[in-house]
């Protein structure tokens, strides 16, 4: 257990002096100082208590009995890298899971929004995600997830977080302020939920996370600043990043396993010359696939350099300015006397391979592979029967009736865009066969069923979805189904969907390809429906094969799972589901599915 | 009385908006962007409530009825200046009177260490110039001296600090951390009571304020570092500031009235090319000519500028940087949505003439006045007798008795050396007449006594000292004695000093030049014996008078009311007085006056 550096003090002095010995001494480094922003040759550094007591030309004073001493063969020692902004759950693996996968890629600091879990489990969720994130021997500072629900009165989470349990869990130990502030027209509008949280974050001195996703920087975005944000992920432009910091935000630059927002925004530092303290580098969300086989905060430094940043400037974003924001520079973010002892040694600064990793003084990884175990964080039984489906379904709870007596019907369809989040509102003309709307495979009409999974009503709501070009018998189910986390099932044949819905229900959530009644591939999410309690190399594989599955089914967009996924997400425009039924998202009015018979 | 930002914020958005009115727009400036670094011309302000609600190019919405519209007419707009460190007491005014001073020379901003009355009337001392300077229009936030005694056992000062008192302070509003920890070998050596005080700043979540007058950088200085001081402003050399900044603590560049320490450590920016943002500029102390004939932060700004900084990189020393340093960055050091509304009206950014002063929104300052007027703040009947003698003094309370047979004495004297803080250890040989010790007017050895004042003890200390060349029968008191504040007496003339310190007496405390039975100047300080509360103005001039009055007697130094005020500073080398006796500040013991007779 990390102490205090109050606490540490005494002996932090004792070892400077020369009084006690040093836990650890690594001698003749190359120092990436983020203070002074230099690279100063023929460093040592000594380690007591977990905390950096000495860092200077020598520190042969501080070493003693059973200090180990580690040589730097004149290699950098680069403070940890720190994630400014990112969600555990996009990876399908628990917070545990998650560090054991990045700590050899050099993170030692993750600040995450638990706002997945709090959709399902609510302020449970983020309390077992806090406790998860304090057995770490890595630092994961939590943000309070602030939209909880996301879409109220346009869905039914799991749960909600009202402003009150959003208070009560700033005062947490470990919690480091509010979670992406997504209802940016419901700052600009002074709702009173969104400015209470607001308000309890900036008065208990914590940072309140930015998320403003509109490409428009007129009265709404400057009333957004002004309603207190402190930091924003959604600039895509250099117009963004360059206006969100003029403001006194914190541009965080986002290269995630789907979002390349760095090499536009960064021109803002390269080419406009601002000052680079305001800019941070974050990963938003990364599939167990980047972790396992791309890499974390390293691959976005390493990206960040190879657009022109100078390395000292881009591992600045990744260590000091990102522990600056957050109010923690006295702990992290550096090598100075103090902070905890976390850092990497490299060979090479632009190419960043990430040779031994140290967290609290520890090492924790050493060429890619952990240096020792981290138990695993056993969820509780709460948090894992959580798909209620109430009975199990059949092919029949997937029929969408009609007028009887009509033989076609226009329908509106969700149209699915490859690479994209946002959908298109389609209709299409099919037909009605014994009072039934008919599926369209040949036009690529399929189904697609928000089944409700929280309370156990049994409700299924059933509509039309168009893109992934599945061309056989098939469905496929997800329990991860943003933000309210439904199930939802897409599917050709009814039996099909019925089956794999089933399926869900059976392990307690996840995702599932069944075609012609036959399961293709499956990755169990026990914990809420979204997290695997596996290794992140195995979900890699099982997500992997949720892709092939797929694509067997006809499926040939890019990692398609994701439009999947994202379905239910009733603030992207422009057509999704929900429990409440189909919601055209520019209007924020549920809407029909049938148009009309005839 | 300005709200917090949570507050107001549903009122700055409503500005943003176009829904309510601005209370004040200032249009077509040039934003001085210490964010980005940048200069944007065509900017328009909005303000309301005291704070910035809208920074862009176009705040014509903001406009409505009772909005007071400003055209700035091309003119730059910059942050209100930040004074990172100082003591009000340097000025010998009250808080009030230094701000009504500083105010037209753009300072908005003060980090004030009251450690001056501290030692004279300890907590109560603290807390009325906390009280002060949350009463004043612009922000003075308060460190708690951490130092009271500064030298305990080589002196009793009126009052003193405990750990427990200081961790009491920490806890009143408007108070930022902790002040200067001056001593630098306590730290290194766990002095338990300053590792206490370190501890409890730390743990409060405040700014540990550091002090380090060493020119050694060897363990001793990286023991300090690992002890908890987050900033240091006693380097002077480049060296010191690019050591400073490379263990993670801030680098305060100081031009005070008389310390000059910008020009050789801002060679760390300009030369060795190290990231500016970790340094903040100061003043630690400016007399009150400084501030009546030469400016404040302004002047230190400009000076910075001087010597080869960008414009915009000095700003940042003396607003972004300081604020976040002090976790103050969402309230003031900027200007951008939801801080105060603290900026200066600039035609020339290396000039730097201060052409208008808003602070919360108010025009404070034009063109060097004061726009509106600041009341004064009365300090209670228990801050303003504290010079206690106990009884009248008469010459004979200056005598060094000695043995009655002999006729030559060998003595300690104490050697004033022009310009600088530290004395040296002279010897002389003095007469002895009638069993008492002469003075050698000839030969420049005159006398000193430190005359308790705090609880009418009656007791003085005399010994001897060399340096002032007084020529003539007279003497010099001052109630500022740093750092435990009795009274200093220097004179030729017993009868003399007798009239000093009884005059000092009479008045409550101040500056005496007495010569032949002739009062040639006074400063009256009531406040504490430390502090006029007149204007900044009419103190100048007395204590111009008081220098001139020191001419007058002989004395040919520079400002060597400097060196008299710091005779009593034991802890700084060699030779000082104390209320325990003569103090050899090269053993930390005391010593004899007389070392022999003959």
């Amino acid at each position: 257990m990390l102490q205090s550096w109050s606490k540490t003090a005494p002996e932090l002095v004792d070892v400077a002096m020369g009084r006690k010995p040093a836990d650890l001494v690594i001698r003749n480094g190359k120092w990436v100082n983020v203070y002074s922003g230099e690279i100063i040759p023929g460093t040592d550094i000594a380690v007591k208590a977990g905390r950096f007591a000495y860092v200077g030309p020598d520190a042969s004073h501080t070493i003693g009995e059973g200090t180990k001493v580690v040589d730097a063969a004149g290699r950098y020692l680069v403070p940890g890298l720190c994630d400014a902004h990112m969600h555990v759950e996009s990876g399908l693996v628990t917070v545990t899971e998650f560090a054991r996968a990045v700590i050899p890629h050099g993170t030692t600091t993750m600040f995450i929004d638990p706002h997945e879990i709090a959709n399902v489990l609510g302020l449970d969720g983020v309390r077992l995600m806090n406790e998860e994130a304090q057995s770490l021997p890595i630092n994961v500072l939590v943000q309070v997830p602030s939209c909880v629900p996301s879409a109220p009165g346009l869905e039914t989470a799991g749960a909600e977080l009202s402003a009150q349990d959003v208070a009560e869990a700033l005062a947490w130990p470990n919690v480091i302020g509010l979670g992406e502030m997504m209802n940016f027209p419901g700052v600009a509008g002074n709702d009173p939920k969104m400015m209470a949280e607001i308000a309890a974050t900036q008065d208990a001195r914590l940072t309140v996370g930015g998320h403003y996703a509109s490409p428009h920087l007129g009265r709404e975005f400057h009333a957004y600043a002004a309603g207190g944000p402190a930091d924003d992920h959604e600039g895509t432009t250099v117009d963004d990043a360059i206006a969100r910091v003029r403001q006194g935000m914190r541009a965080m630059l986002r290269l995630g396993s789907a979002w390349y927002d760095i090499a536009a925004q960064i021109k803002a530092v390269t080419e406009s010359g601002l000052d680079p303290r305001n800019f941070l580098l974050c990963t938003d969300d990364s599939h167990s696939g980047t972790l396992v086989h791309d890499g974390h905060m390293n691959r976005v430094v390493r990206h960040a350099i190879a657009q022109g940043l100078k390395p000292v400037t881009a591992i600045q974003m990744a260590t000091l300015n990102t522990a600056q924001h957050f109010g923690l520079e006295r702990e992290i973010g550096s090598i100075a006397p103090g902070r905890r002892a976390d850092l990497i040694v490299t060979s090479d600064l632009a190419a960043l391979p990430i040779e031994m990793v140290f967290a609290r003084g520890e090492l924790m990884a050493e060429n890619g592979t952990l240096a020792r175990d981290i138990p695993a964080y056993v969820y509780p039984e709460s948090a894992r029967n959580t798909v209620h489906l109430g009975r199990l379904l059949a092919a029949a709870d997937f029929d969408i009736p009609s007028n009887a007596r009509a033989t076609r019907a226009r329908v509106n369809v969700i149209g699915v865009v490859e690479n994209q989040a946002p959908t298109r509102a389609l209709q299409a003309e099919v037909a009605i066969e014994n009072g039934l709307v008919q599926m369209d495979r040949a036009n690529d009409v399929c189904q697609i069923a928000l089944v409700e999974r929280h309370r156990g009503t049994g409700d299924v709501v059933n509509a039309f979805v168009s893109g992934f070009g599945y061309d056989s018998d098939c469905a496929m189910a997800s329990t991860v189904a943003h933000d309210s986390h439904h199930m939802i099932v897409v599917g050709t044949n009814k039996a099909d969907m019925a089956k794999a819905a089933n399926r869900l229900h059976e392990v307690g959530g996840g995702i599932v390809v069944i075609k012609e009644g036959r399961e293709l591939a499956l990755v169990e999410l026990p914990v809420a429906g979204l997290m695997s309690d596996q290794r992140a190399e195995i979900v890699a594989e099982k997500a992997a094969a949720i892709v092939e599955a797929m694509r067997a089914c006809g499926c040939r967009l890019n990692n398609a799972y994701m439009q999947h996924s994202l379905l239910a997400l009733v603030v992207i425009p422009e057509l999704r589901i929900s429990d409440k039924g189909l919601i055209d998202v520019r209007t924020f009015q549920k809407t029909d599915v049938i148009l009309s018979t005839h």
